[in-house]
C-alpha cells in the first residue's frame, strides 16, 4: 500500500545512501535474516489492539507466534502467557478473582499479573505447597497513542520510545486507525507497503484516487535517513508509449494532477508537516512500520506478525492538529477516510498479499525499494523470532 | 466431571492401597503404556450407541480408531468392518438384499453379517469364484442397559458382564442417557471425570450447583477397591483465606450447604444405594469408566476413544428403582437433569477438554488423582491400541 | 457411470485381442505406469471449459495439477502459465490493457498472449530493461465441439484430431453436455466408467433405469479395437438364484426388457449410428474418454485430471442428426437427459468415486474391464504428469 500523490518531490535530508540495482537472484538466500524472519523479529515492541478494547476480562492475542493473554487491572495493562502450566488450559479463558490476579478457568491456579506469579490456588488451599514456586512468563506493556503496545524479546526492554516515530510523541494530533488481521506473512504486507511499483498499476481503480492522477511510472532511489529507508523519486512520467501497444496512462479528463509543489517551485510542499521535517513521501523502518505523508496527514500501517500466513494490519491516519481543525479531520476520518482509504484502498493491497507468492522471483528497476529494505535488515540484523516450520509455532 | 456433593464420606470399604504424592514430572514418559494409548485399549466392550438407534439401515461408527458398520437383524445386532474389500467402499453405506447380510453399494457384494463371509456377489452370478472365498473382519457386539456394546480385541472376548458395573447387573432401575462426540482426546476426558480439583471452581457456575455449596479445597486419597480407584477425602474445607489477596468460598447465603450425612453421624449416608455397598463418591476403573454416586441416584460416563481427538461421551443416570418412584425419575430425568447434568454441567467439561493442551503439564497435589488413575492402567497393563500418528489411524 | 442397455450386443468388428483374468494382486505395483499417474498424462489434449464460457477477462483452470490462465481475444482463446514470474500473482486477476496482451493486476507486467513474452512493464516505463527478457510459458489450445480443448505436454503437440473420436469430427451433429468439478483421483472416475460390474447394483435405483431392465449379470471379454478398448457380453443373465439366500433380479414388472435387438435377429441393432461403425456399447481409450453407444445416441464422458483429489468430468450426449430432429434431441436433452443421466445417474457414480478407497483392492471376474484398461496404459506407455506427494502439486 502507497499512493503516488506528490511523490516529485526531493527528501527534506540528502539521503545517506542510496542504491540502484536490485538483485537478480531469484530466492531469499542472499538476505538471510530476512529469510528466516517468518515470525518476524524479536526484541521490539509491537500495537496489538486498541486500548479501549481491554477490560478486565482477558482476551487472546498471538503476536510473533506467541500466545499472549491481555487483561487491565485500573489503568494498566498486563499481558501473560497464555498458557496454565498446569495442564495447558489457556489463561485468557480465565476468571478475575482478586484485584492484580488472573484465576484459570479449570482449577483456580491464580497468577500475579505483574509477577506472574502464581499466587493461589484455590482448589489447594491457602497452603499449597505449589504455590509461589511457579511462574508464567510475563510481557513488557505500554499504552501509547491509544493502543497497547507488546514487548516481545528478550531481557529488559528499551524505552517505547524509540519504536514510536518522535513526530507522534512530540506534537499535538487527531488520529483515526483501523486494525485488521489479514491472510498473508507480514513480510509480503511490508514489501508491499514499501514497493516503488504497485500502486500506479494496483490502485488505479481505488475510489481513493479517483479524481487524482497517479505517474505512469517513476526513477526512484531509496535513502536512508535515520531508522527510516526512503524512497526518493528522480524522474516522474505521467503517461508512456510502448510501441506496437500503445499509451497508457492513470490520466483521466476528470481526473486533477498534483499541484507543482516540489521544493523551488515556490509552494509549501506541506503545509502542515513540513515543519515535522518527515524526509520523503513513503519511509519504512524496523520492525515493519510504514509512514506514508500526505501534505495534510500522515498515514502509518504497522505489520505486527501474528503467524506464518497472519499479519495484523494497523492503520493510522494522524493530522497535527487540535481544536475545531483536529475534531474536523476526525469526522472526515470517519466519514470517508476511513473507508476509502483504509477500507477499499488498502483492501487491493491485502488482495496481493493474500495471493502472492515468492519466492522464486524475479524483480525489476522499482523493486531496488523491496531489496532495499531487505538491505536494511541484513544490516541491522534483528533478531528472527526462530520458527519451526514443522509446528507453524515458534521454536523453543 | 465430577460433583464435590457429600465427598467427605468415607468409603464404605477401606481402601486396598492409597498414595498421596503426584508425580513431579512434566511429561507421560513415565506412564509408557497410558502414553501409548492414544486411542485407547483394545480387549474391553465398549457402549457406542443406543440399541433404539439401530434399525436395518447400516450405520457407520468410529471406535479406537477401527470403522465399523452396525446394523440390526431382528433382534440381534451385528458390527463388520465398515469397508468392502473389492475397492474399499464403506459398507454403511450398503443395501440390505437378503435377510442375515449386507450387500455393498457399489457392486453388490453381499456379506454375511453373522460371519463376515462373502456368500454372494450380485453382478457375478452365483458360480462367482470370489464368492466364499473372502471376508471381512466382524466384532462381537452385546445388547445391555440399552445400548450397543463392541469389543474391539484378540481372541475371544470375555463376557461383557466384567465390564459393566455389577450394581448395574444385580438390581432393578430406570435411567436417562446422552450419547455425544466431544472434542479432545478420550485421556483429558477420563482425567477431567476423575479430576479431584477442578469441579470447585470450573463447575462453581454451573446451574446444577446453584442451591448446593461445593467445598474450597480437600485433601484427598485414592483407594483401590476392587476394578475401581476412589476418591477418599480426608479433609473437606468450606472456605479459605489467601493472605494478600482475599477469602475464596462456594458459599453463598441462597445456598445450602451438603447435609451432615458422614457416618458416625447418625445419619443414612445414600439411603437408596446404600445397599449396594458403592464405595466412595467419585470412582473410574478400566477401560475408562467414571461412578458417581449421589445419595439417590448414580452418574456414569464412559469416555469411549473415536479417534485421537474425538471421545465418545456416554452418560447415563440411573435411580435403583422401579415402579412410580422409577417413572417420577424418568420424568425428573427428563425434565432437569439431562439439560443441567448432563448438559450445561457436563459441557463445562467437554469445554476444558477441547482446550486442555498437555503434556507438559505440571501438577498439583489434588492430582493425585490423575496420577493414581495412571498408575492404575500402568499396574494394569491394557493393550494400547497401536497409533500411526502420520495417519492418524491404528497402525496395521 | 455405464448402463447396462443392450449389452449382448456383439462387438462390429472382432476384436483384436481379448483378456479373460483379472489379476489377483492387490496394489498397482504390477502397473507402475498407471500407478505413477496420479495426475494424469502428458501429452495429451483435454477438453476443458466451454469455448461460449471464455471472454476477454483472464479465468483460472487446473489440469493435471498445472494452473493455467485462459483468455479470449477475437475468436482465438490462449492459454498461459497462471504465474506472473515477478512476485507469484496469478495471471487470472489480471487485466487486459492491449490487445493481444494480459497485464498482471499488481505491477502491470504485461504478457503477450500467443507467445508467452514479457512485452511491457507499465510500471518501469518503455526502456524497462527486463522487457523482452521473460516469458510466461504458454500451452497449445484448440477449440472443437464447442470446447476449448488445451495441451499438455512436451515439444509440438500431435493434432487434436488424433484425441477425438472420429465420428464426431466427420459427421454432424447435435449435443448438450455437462462440465462438472468432482471429488476423487480421474483413476477412479474412469475406472468406475469402464468397470463392467457397478451399473447393474449401484444404478438398479436411477431414475434414468426407471422404466428399463438391466441386466443381473454377464460373462465379459474387453478387445481393443483401434485406439479403445470395448467390452463384449458373452452372456447376459437377467436374473440369478442365490441359494440360501434367494433371487436377485433388476427385473420388475413395470420394467420393459431390451428389444430383442441383438445382430442376426433380423433387426436394427443401432438405427442412427450403425452407419458410424460403433464397435461396442462401452469403450474407453487414452488419456480418459470412455464412450457408451446407445441405439439413438452417444454419451461421451472424459475424466480430465485436476489435481490428485478431483476430476473435471465433461459429458456430452450427441445425437448424429441436424435440422427438425437435431432440434428436437436438443430440446430432449435439456428437458431430460441433463437432469437424469448427466445429473442423477451419474451422481451415483459421483459418489462411488468419492468414498472409493483402493488399493489394496480384490478384484473379481468382472473387474476384467478396469485390469484391461490398466494394461492398456502399461501397453501404450503414456508418460506420467510427475507428481510431488508432499506438495500435492507437479514435481518440476
Amino acid at each position: 500500500m502507497t499512493d503516488q500523490h506528490a511523490e516529485r518531490r526531493a527528501p527534506a535530508k540528502p539521503p545517506a545512501r542510496s542504491t540502484t540495482r536490485p538483485s537478480p537472484g531469484e530466492d531469499w538466500t542472499q538476505w538471510p535474516t530476512y529469510n528466516a524472519a517468518t515470525l518476524g523479529f524479536r526484541n521490539y515492541w509491537y500495537p496489538v489492539v486498541w486500548e479501549r478494547d481491554i477490560g478486565d476480562k482477558p482476551q487472546a492475542v498471538t503476536l510473533l507466534g506467541e500466545k499472549i493473554m491481555v487483561a487491565r487491572e485500573g489503568d494498566k495493562i498486563y499481558a501473560l502467557k497464555d498458557r496454565c502450566p498446569h495442564r495447558g488450559v489457556p489463561l485468557s479463558h480465565g476468571r478475575r478473582e482478586f484485584p492484580g490476579t488472573v484465576s484459570c478457568a479449570y482449577h483456580g491456579w491464580t497468577f500475579d499479573l505483574e509477577s506472574g506469579n502464581l499466587s493461589a490456588v484455590l482448589t489447594d488451599g491457602p497452603e499449597s505447597p505449589i504455590c509461589g514456586r511457579l511462574s508464567v512468563k510475563t510481557y513488557p506493556v505500554e499504552q501509547r497513542l491509544g493502543l497497547v503496545w507488546i514487548y516481545v524479546g528478550d531481557g529488559e526492554p528499551h524505552p517505547i520510545e524509540q519504536d514510536i516515530p518522535a513526530e507522534l510523541l512530540d506534537n499535538d494530533h487527531v488520529m483515526g486507525g483501523k486494525i485488521d488481521l489479514r491472510a498473508g506473512n507480514w513480510r509480503f504486507a511490508a514489501e508491499n507497503g514499501f514497493d516503488e511499483g504497485h500502486a500506479k498499476y494496483l490502485h488505479n481503480t481505488a475510489l481513493w484516487r479517483l479524481f487524482k492522477v497517479m505517474p505512469a511510472w517513476n526513477k526512484t532511489r531509496v535513502a536512508e535517513v535515520g531508522p527510516w529507508l526512503i524512497r526518493v523519486q528522480d524522474e516522474v512520467h505521467w503517461e508512456a508509449d510502448y510501441p506496437g501497444l500503445g499509451t497508457w496512462s492513470n490520466k483521466r479528463w476528470w481526473k486533477r494532477m498534483p499541484l507543482p509543489d516540489a521544493p523551488g517551485k515556490g509552494k509549501s510542499v506541506n503545509p502542515v508537516i513540513a515543519g515535522l521535517d518527515i524526509p520523503g513521501f513513503v519511509s519504512i523502518r524496523l520492525p515493519g512500520l510504514l509512514r506514508v505523508a500526505y501534505p495534510h496527514f500522515i498515514h502509518y500501517e504497522w505489520y505486527v506478525p501474528v503467524d506464518a500466513d497472519t499479519v495484523r494490519y494497523v492503520q493510522m491516519m494522524v493530522r497535527f492538529e487540535s481544536g475545531a481543525k483536529g475534531l474536523l479531520f476526525k469526522f472526515k476520518y470517519l466519514s470517508a477516510i476511513r473507508w476509502l482509504f483504509h477500507g477499499q484502498f488498502t483492501a487491493q493491497d491485502a488482495w496481493m498479499v493474500d495471493v502472492m507468492d515468492a519466492p522464486p522471483e524475479k524483480l525489476y528497476r522499482p523493486d531496488l525499494s523491496i531489496t532495499g529494505w531487505r538491505r536494511l535488515i541484513e544490516k541491522a540484523r534483528p533478531k528472527p523470532q526462530p520458527y519451526d516450520p514443522a509446528s507453524g509455532s515458534p521454536r523453543a
